[in-house]
């Protein structure tokens, strides 16, 4: 396993490419295109929102007429274009247009991606500038450029490239959401891999969206709330085949998590405003889908949440945040216990429904730590869940007051 | 009607005290008592949430026992006894003990309130003295010094009378909570009222109980999201018919409404940092049911409440809460639009699928203004709900961040 190093990063056949169109203000990289020189098989995990943006609906629309020759994908910051009606859609696929006529492809070969201030109709001139810009800018080293040129309120990059042993390779972008319910913000991400899915033995050969709803359920969904999704969240996966080398489903399904899960960590860790990172383990509920429920409900607890921020042992918030998710929870057969990452301090907190005899002192510090993991067993069954948080700080709150601005 | 003035507070029949009892290191007042004279008919509404604080459990108990002849209500604040075990339910029993004693009245008259750290057992000796000392400072006209020593991070007291022109009076005092869902910190309240239902001309006789529910549904959950409760939440009912008169059923519960609607509406505009109040009108929902959800995702939403905070028109962000509520609203079908309390502005600002062709400067305008009137049609049903709420600001993580220090 080699995550990412200094090595330029290089995924057989990609071009990458981040430009600043004249989207932000501030002469920041504001658009993104990725390009295959041969066609991907390709799948999109899209978001739950019953309000979805043009580019969404293009995307679903494009995919379920060609998820096997796909070429390039675009991307723009800034505007959503959410809420624009018939002529959001109209220009989603302009977009997909002039990004076909400029690189000699096919329209349905181009995805779109959108991400920004909803209810705005998208600036169809410096759009149209942007493709161009991006095009005469693609390079097969440019992943960075290209995670630079979706971002919104995300502080850094978030670009995680695996080679795998079996002689392919993969890189992923993806830009960040906000921190309260990830997906309340836009979560976008293209991970584009040159294994040769064709080599498979099996018939008919695997494609990524066999792999795409399990991936994202183990990686950017543990940061999100079922059904708690903008109106742009997409994560697409591409795989051209290019480096002509194949394994299993088995090995590919555990490297894409090796990009995924970083990716996916990396967004809660750049969460807006966030200083901690909280990995939450609900442990003997009824069934997964409850501890899920029980988890989600204390992840996005704004009073749980600026506890952590004030590295406060208040952990009765979180058990009252258990008691509130709708599973019928029993403070009697429920322990609640914070760990440091590896586990070699650990603190029970509470137990057998009465706060356990801890050190106060020991729990302030396991509080007050950067990383924190916190279990909560229900003592019910033998589901569980793992989600990843963050805390709610002041920043935050100065963020999304301000957002369009 | 006649609002609160600055008459002395009268309820025939009925003392009030608040004390300082030791719990607050400020020495402001942290108890409070309020007794009637005479056996009151009693009625509770309490937290649904599955981990229920010990008092809560106390005084349903109690309630189920007698519910006719009740005579005082015990309030401390600093410790919500909550996930407090055996131990818990013991000091809360000996609460009542103590005060039954002391007033000279039975256990089973009294009922206990407790709001503050979850987690941690009441401080007994405290308890016990703050108790004599209520007693000792009963008084008919302290119905501000129990509105005091109920508060925790209630910036001011919250206490409304009504005096009917049937000619019995009503007082009722509440302690505020959190403020992105309100009943996520503890929500108390004690509505009293000299009223003599014993003198209906129905048999049996009208009783709180058959007052409260719908009273709570109309006042204090209109500021909730259904479920999402603390542990301690809490709303009585007393009404000990000192006044010997009575009007009819349809009369006392619009008067109960004139008391418990300002005091629910307090409650929001006393939220922790709050700097703006927010009418939010949910219509043309499937149902009631769908509206009220689609409402509190609405309200509850960070991205929402951050961008009131800021005084930004960000709209977008109403949008797609209602997408992701559960309702399967139609982006289409919706209307939005913003306006001042008295209607006098007012701003479509989306309708059809796409954005209004309204003022920016306009709508701003009302964005920024201190109470902002919300309404939402999703044209699809008669369903509609009023939801109030406020903004989310620093202060709120400020507060929150460092609550139990």
């Amino acid at each position: 396993m080699s995550q990412a190093t200094s090595t330029p990063v290089f995924v057989k056949g990609f071009k990458a490419a981040g430009v600043h169109a004249g989207l932000k203000a501030d002469g920041a990289l504001d658009m993104a295109l990725i390009y295959s020189e041969t066609p991907c098989v390709a799948a999109g995990v899209f978001t739950t929102n019953t309000v979805k943006a043009a580019p969404v609906l293009v995307d679903q629309e494009t995919l379920a007429k060609n998820n096997t020759h796909i070429r390039a994908v675009i991307v723009n910051t800034k505007c959503a274009n959410a809420c624009t009606g018939q002529q959001g859609l109209d220009n989603a696929r302009q977009m997909q247009r002039w990004t076909a006529e400029k690189l000699g492809i096919g329209e349905d070969e181009v995805l779109v991606m959108s991400t920004g201030v909803i209810g705005t109709q998208l600036p169809m001139e410096k759009i149209q500038r942007g493709i161009g810009l991006a095009v005469d800018a693609l390079g097969e080293h440019h992943w960075e450029a290209a995670a630079q040129g979706i971002m919104t309120t995300d502080t850094r990059p978030k670009l995680e490239t695996f080679a795998s042993q079996h002689g392919y390779r993969f890189a992923g972008i993806a830009k960040g959401a906000g921190m309260i319910a990830p997906n309340m913000a836009t979560m976008l991400s293209v991970m584009a891999s040159d294994a040769d899915m064709s080599l498979s033995s099996r018939t008919p050969a695997f494609h990524p969206q066999e792999f795409l709803p399990s991936l994202a359920g183990d990686s950017f969904n543990k940061i999100a709330v079922d059904g708690d999704t903008s109106t742009n969240d997409t994560l697409l996966l591409l795989v051209n085949g290019a480096s002509k080398r194949w394994s299993n489903a088995d090995a590919f399904d555990e490297e894409l998590r090796d990009v995924a899960i970083p990716l996916a960590q990396k967004i809660v860790r750049d969460g807006e405003g966030a200083t901690k990172f909280i990995t939450l383990h609900i442990k003997g509920a009824p069934d997964n889908s409850a501890a899920r429920q029980i988890g989600n409900t204390i992840a996005t607890s704004p009073l749980v949440k600026t506890a952590f921020y004030g590295g406060d042992a208040n952990w009765g918030r979180i058990v009252a945040a258990a008691g509130r998710s709708g599973v019928a929870v029993i403070p009697e057969k429920m322990s609640l216990t914070y760990a440091s990452p590896d586990q070699q301090q650990s603190v029970l907190l509470f137990t057998g429904g009465v706060p356990a005899n801890y050190d106060e002192a020991a729990a302030t510090a396991l509080a007050k730590a950067e990383e924190i993991v916190v279990t909560l067993d229900c003592g019910m069954g033998t589901g569980d869940a793992t989600i990843w948080t963050c805390d709610l700080s002041h920043d935050y709150v100065s963020i999304n007051g301000h957002y369009r601005s």
